[in-house]
């Protein structure tokens, strides 16, 4: 029978471990004093001569550091999924080129944290592999001169434009390891066109997604959105959470969107909030991990959060494609985390 | 414990159907009569606007086909997993747009196909889906616009360039089908960087990963390389061929090359032999796969195949990370194919 629907991994999967790199915005943002690194120098450049560079870096030093704030090495790691918005993932290939573990190249655009999630999780639950890593990022400055325009040239920005966070986040995942938070279940995404081909309104693409999978996932599950502790989209920023909003009102109570988390948009020019592959990476692993129960150094006194759905959003188009006058077509991967039976949140 | 090497599947996948899609070039090809769709207008167009267009096209027809001859609708379809070389993969995102199946982008450069090859086995292995699908592409007027030159330009190719493939292969995979060829286990690779930066030379830059793969899966397996029926490399055309056969002499005997395989190299402009995700793909579709027991309406008294690895070679730079100044590493991800015990070939 086909399962398009909500898939149960057979064996639930723990995130043992997670990692957040972000730049010098995102450090002086709210989370910034949660980030595991930032770049020393100040410039973004994490010490290399290349925005490119500088994301593959990032890329390098989220999953070095998942790997030992696990208490491991990375000849433990059975394979890794990773993705970024680079043409070619090359932030991907290059950032972690040194690692000597098998490597799964994705493209899932913003959304690729949750598809790695997914991946990595189906991977480590079955075939007897006990970890498995899932890395994703992105680079303000790599992406604007990709997609946009290069930062130096100071284009005009729309109200409806998001910020391409500076960020990289890890995790590692174990099937074998229940006192962490694990992935009970997840729903894949269908590709959804609803006719927006605005580059700079990306929320407005992706948001027709996420309604697609949320909804989804709340007919078949029969659950409401209140009972869970948090509905957390990736990156649809104010113009998607709008939209969201709109169609699924009852959402609101509990849904908040790593791209409004990541800064402080009052009085900024981030506009409508982050975006990028590294908005949900970095705020899954910094923020929200810790407060189901990640071992951490800074959460303490926050409400815990004990059965979330992270949903990180991906806009499916490259310049040219929007160039040549499509459409963009978003993506919505859902993946379900619940806190341990064992957590005794001290909030 | 680290599970690095060859990975079994706990239950091994049947590819129960595929389908390959070719341009002019192919058509005319060795193995022009076994593709089984091609362009009518003889342009490479598909009946689109651009070669981007045209890409995601073939896409959509290499899947639709293969669902058909599976006797299937996309309704089955659990999950498809899908890969090209385009920048942001839109090859994948607007070709299979229109499809109302889950969706897992990939980027694994070349090695595209084994690696959705394997992403698809697992997923259909380990989590009660019954179906799932494989897709691969290339196209050479837009791969030869966005690595090199628009081929207007006329410019001139060097002696190991290879010829993008125009192309696509769908596969359609069951784990409950067991009279079909199996994918039994496979190894995925790891980057390998041995300092290669000849855009023109993608065959030498990808030969040290076919052979770290390679080697570490005879080592294993404690197998001989002539006790496989075929070891397929997906595109290391004639260069990389011969690193390969120099590093591992014994493998000369039963190696072959797709991109040796689907153009008359001698005489013409395609000098190295053929490259791109969709030349393994559309190899494996129409002439390998038929010669393992799958139903085809072209393949008879072939000498039949009952054992091979395919190993789809890919590498993993961008235009500007070699302008930039980077090498380009490669990959190589293997999938070992058994014919299906009940197969009595009628060569």
């Amino acid at each position: 029978m086909p399962q398009k629907g909500i898939i149960t991994l057979p064996k639930s999967v723990g995130i043992i471990s997670a990692a957040a790199v972000g730049g010098a915005e995102e450090e002086s943002g709210p989370l910034g004093d949660r980030l595991d690194v930032t770049d020393v120098g100040g410039d973004d450049k994490f010490g290399m001569e290349t925005w490119e560079a500088a994301e593959g870096e990032m890329q390098k030093r989220a999953l070095t550091t998942s790997i030992a704030k696990a208490l491991l090495t990375e000849h433990d790691i059975d394979a890794v999924f990773a993705g970024d918005l680079q043409n070619q993932c090359v932030g991907s290939n290059y950032g972690l080129l040194d690692f000597d573990i098998p490597y799964f190249g994705l493209y899932g655009a913003c959304s690729t944290c949750a598809e790695a999630l997914i991946l990595a999780a189906v991977y480590a639950s079955e075939l007897g592999t006990s970890l498995t890593a899932a890395v994703a990022s992105s680079h303000n400055c790599a992406a604007e001169r990709q997609f946009r325009y290069p930062v130096e040239y100071g284009g005009q920005r729309a109200p409806t434009s998001q910020w391409t966070v500076t960020g990289a986040g890890a995790f590692i995942l174990s099937a074998d390891e229940k006192n962490a938070p694990q992935i009970v279940d997840f729903l894949p995404g269908r590709s959804i066109d609803r006719g927006i081909n605005d580059l700079n309104n990306m929320g407005a693409a992706m948001a027709p997604a996420a309604i697609d999978t949320l909804k989804r996932y709340l007919d078949e599950s029969g659950r409401s959105p209140s009972s869970f502790d948090l509905i957390l989209t990736g990156d649809l920023g104010a113009e998607g959470t709008r939209i969201l909003r709109d169609f699924l009102p009852d959402v609101a109570v509990v849904h908040n969107d790593c791209g409004l988390l990541i800064y402080d948009v009052d009085g900024t020019d981030k506009h409508g909030g982050g975006s990028g592959c590294g908005c949900s990476a970095t705020v899954l692993a910094s923020t929200i991990l810790p407060r189901m129960g990640l071992p951490t150094r800074t959460a303490n006194g926050e409400r815990p959060l004990r059965d979330i759905l992270f949903m990180a959003t991906g806009a499916l188009m490259s310049p040219a494609s929007v160039w040549q006058g499509n459409n963009i077509p978003g993506i919505c991967h859902l993946v379900h985390i619940k806190s341990p039976d064992s957590w005794e949140a001290d909030a």
